[in-house]
């Protein structure tokens, strides 16, 4: 498993990642980690290696996109000094495209979506020891829906920051289309964005996965 | 217009029709009609048509379906001695199909839905002076969507009955379809069900103009 | 109708035009604009013409005089670069010098209410396409009736800027008068100034007929 | 003062006798008399003749016609044995005609409200030693206005019925009339039927007169 | 009656004048002079004078003593440039010696009591039209107890500073003494301080006659 | 100390007693025995004579007098088995005459007082290892202040039935006077009644030391 | 994995299966099974497995020992049809001895506890597919810890009812003791029995390991 | 007793010393000192010391460590000038070492423990009358358990500055261990540090005592 004995993950993203954390910061006792994927990677790596201690942290926040997440980078993640760091962002960066027509200046285009990503990823590469790319995903199995034909095109845009930074990357637009291919997308989640508990562990499954997790 | 003066319009329906209104009956002060298509038809028939006194009582119920109307057919639409009645109902008979696949008691099939539904036409034809067959919609322009193709065949069992019985019919998803070819689901509903307020206007216009509403 | 595609309708005013309206702007997701008549002008418009893609944002303040709407004209109106306008303003104005008589710091003098209005909309004119002039209005029949005259006097303020400056302009006054004929004052607004759905009915047809909106 | 020591007044009416008082019965520890006229006529009575020992019990409940009355008498009034009975009710009766003019249910006639009240006091004139009837009011000066006009008729009733059977009467309208004549309606109450304090203690102050009440 | 036409007569004291007031300033719409003896007061003068037009302002605060009253005189007094005050305080300023005696820094000295309440005078009275002395009080008829004692000392303050400075003067120990006569104390206030509603009819039926008040 | 290994203690009365106990049995986790003399005592016990296992159940009521007692006495004492009983009643049979003097029903005469109390003694006496009789008390020094004559005398009946019955007994009244000759009684009682933390302990003081409590 | 495809899998117990699960049955949309191990298998299931629709009930109640599972089985378990069942109880049994010595009504006996669990388990064997028994467990490290030991007695009781009934076992005591080895009991549990996120995990995977579970 | 007539004891430590006291001061009117030892340690020294006077002041705060101390010492001791002061802290200090393993931050070693104690001794010696160091505890029995060994040595910290700097000394697990004798920990404490009301009386006891404290 990749994360060394007493490693820091950092988790940032937006509402999926945050799920009900505490704030100021989603560490500490009490399971301030929320209620999806985030507390669920915790809780599968502290069950299944717990001699390593590894240092969970949830710093996502409901709405944002990756604008949001730059406003907030100095002091939500290099402040806190992780060792390793996860990124899911992009779900409200397209979705506003297509709740919020009117309102452009909520819109985060492809093109800045790519620049501030390739920022961040660029600030914080030197200073960890591991970075986590997570796609954005749409839990819609018809390819041709416009919002996740638009979806797909952010979720590119992280393989290929992924693939040129050489950090890991969970793909849970995938997993989430393997599990589309035996449900129907209301099964897994109400607005086919935030999911139930049997998603998150989609979620959390792919990415343990990556990290090389070892059920037993 | 086809409402008489000082006629009492019934609308029934699951929670669209609902939409927060008051309880245990949705009539009297206080704007007790909650927020939804109700409240517009009633706002729409009550400014353009002041002088006809139309009385309109929302008995909806969020999550009914077919076999609850049934339940409170008699305490909720019968006892309450209407005029004209309409019903809107069928989204969750199809939705629990799609998102409690594991619990089939909740899912109402297109049979009973078909013969249930026929029945409480044929025991409310004979007492009242009008029936509005309401179909229900699903917010989805892609038919070939599994839930959107259930739907159909329910909204088609809806214009079956209302021709069969000569009723007067209002196809809110013909309406529904209409705004798709210009926005984007999430942009009328937040979970392709629940319309904003300009979704349920679009409801309330298909309402009005199948009773011969003028706007002026 | 007079609002071009991609319109942006800013709506002024008190708590009629509130109405419950989200903080600190009444512009977004979830239903923000509030119970009252922005709510049915942005339905009605959203419905009708949703290729016109209008934006409607409410920044109605209850309580409001037009010596409040010019303390935060810089940043509720002017800042957020509107393309319309639409100001109601004046209930207030009047109504404190008839429920707390003793308060003469509350009341607004028909002389400040016309040189203040004068200001806002010679500030307002030059910045936008269009500007609509909404009188105030009292739901009292009898024209004799003490605030009803006064009312009567501060819509025809209004009127009169609306002329000079060649705004459009709704009178509201007008179309309560005409309810009025067949319904008694309690029917359609419990203290004669906050009106039920009915009501609020009747503001919004009157505000978009004034537009040219086309029902069909 | 027509009370004797020692005595129970019960006064029982609408949300104007009502008030917020205790339930279920408005009497006891910690000021359970509401905010009302009650509260004051128990207070200007205890404060003038402490000695007499004079008990006031409050009985009103908000939105009563006088056919609510009827439907609690014998727990609300007769079983609670009171030595005075006062009877304020008529306001609903009249208003539901005007604010809810497309639900007669709600109405009472002007028939059944004599022929109701007439039953009430041969009820109760045997069983107790005083009765004190109080007229509805409507705080509007235009003895045109409909409702005003209709209010009227209804006290007039209860002016009849209290010359009848010889009880005291305390014209709650003749004393708002006098008010009226310097006061606008809106600055007694905010819907021109539940006063504020001073509106209250106008009509305390009416009810104080009629039992003799001596200031000093 | 002494308060001429138009006068504003502004009330401070602590928790018996407070009684629930509105903040910050007691007065406006809605009944925001509590629910004590300032509240009867206002609502005795708008029943009997109504062509006065008296305008009340409460400023009481529950827990002051003369020396907080003096932290905030400027801006809860002077600024509000009231033609009429009266002051009510040193129960606290009493009573914190008998409640609290651990707590030397909470008592208020008679000497600290008398100089400021001097202070106070001296300040206001050319600015006003009228001041209005009302002496502390203690529900006990026992004359030795300590306490009684001690507010007697502090009441023959207020009674030197108003017949010094030729205010008028309420003595409401004297008041509440008469009520004594035929009362336990526990019947006109359950801690002996915080009078019920007969209680704080006894204070505005003190008040009122001292500025001449004729009941008809 | 006598009360015996395993004993189950059971206490009733009144609000003093009660103190926020848990319902409907105040006994259990999380402390359930209220804030008062009970959870002292309790406290006490357990402190020193944590071998014994003393089981102390609160079932005080707020507001009860000997007559509410006697309707629950089964219930509530005697299905519970305990096997020993103290009883704190009287305050409210007294208090009641003095501040709710108009209503004699909620008053409890001296002589039901003693009826009542010897009833529930002989019917509680054979079931139990030791009954404890506790005085009712009056926080006034003063003792021809009424209420506190008064209370001397229900006071002198519960002395008279403990030395009749050979019971113990607990006079909290001389408890409070010892403390009175140095402290007003505002300071140990807000309304000379509920104590705070230091007359709860001079309760549970005299309590204990009637068992022969031993401090080390 | 032994759960054929659609069975319904029932877990009951007590607080630890609870977790907050909703009432009154603990299935159904918005995550309904709580957040505990129950949420955890779940979730693990639903994601490995979505082909089979395993359907997940959560039955547990907070507090409750063998004693009310055995009082609720017929409406808890048996009504609702299960194709497999889960029992973990016996924590409170245990606990009540230690936090609660002086109440023996509330302890459960190691004999009670075994005669009950067998008559659960003989009645329920017949009906379903498969049964899981669960052992309690203590988290606590120090096996000579008196509760730690009692916990274990009722423990092997689970154990030899399975391998007599020869159901499956989850030994989550075993689990625990795994976990302690790297871990203080309060980084696992604040009361050494109601586990944070990891232990729940830790009770997940001893559960779903039993059931041949594959995480790929 | 040693503590002087009219002295003024300050009591700071972390959650057990808290309790739930008022904010921000511990002192004055309905019992502001929580529900812990320092309540109990002042009512019973107000109940066997009333002529005394002794003034007590509580200001703990939940989870705070020496650290945290260090940082309100200036505002929350000295400014409030006591006599005497007792400090009991250290509990968190070691626990965050056992239930948050992972955030060294949160940690407090001995030998900071050590230096800051002596140094707030040392701050405070010179200007108080007397000093009561107080040991920190842990409720088990079991002194090999790691927690527990930890603790002994915090507490070890506290006796030899006791000793060194000559000041009271109240061993509180010493007290704590005397009842473990013949309790389990969770008789005492839910999670074996927040005791219940009993074990609040074992710490008042031993406080109390070091005092000279005498029960009669």
């Amino acid at each position: 498993m990749k994360l060394q004995k007493g490693s820091k993950l950092l988790m940032i993203g937006d509402s999926i990642t945050d799920a009900g954390r505490t704030r100021p910061v989603g560490e500490g006792l009490f399971d301030p980690l929320g209620r999806g994927y985030v507390c669920f990677v915790n809780a599968l790596l502290g069950a299944a290696y717990p001699e390593r201690g590894i240092r969970v942290v949830n710093m996502g926040c409901g709405g944002h996109t990756v604008r949001d997440l730059k406003a907030r980078w100095q002091t939500d993640v290099l402040d806190l000094k992780p060792d390793w760091v996860s990124i899911m962002i992009g779900i409200n960066d397209v979705w506003r495209q297509y709740d919020s027509p009117l309102q452009p200046e909520c819109h985060v285009s492809l093109r800045e979506y790519e620049t501030t990503l390739r920022e961040l990823v660029a600030l914080t590469r030197p200073r960890v020891t591991g970075l986590i790319m997570v796609t954005p995903y749409y839990i819609e199995s018809n390819r041709r829906d416009p919002m996740r034909a638009t979806m797909d095109k952010y979720g590119a845009v992280v393989r290929k920051i992924a693939d040129a930074e050489r950090t890991l990357l969970v793909d849970t637009q995938a997993a989430m289309d393997r599990a589309l291919k035996v449900q129907y997308p209301g099964a897994l989640a109400w607005d086919r964005v935030h999911p139930n508990q049997v998603g998150h562990m989609i979620l959390a499954r792919a990415f343990v996965d990556v990290l090389g997790y070892a059920w037993k």
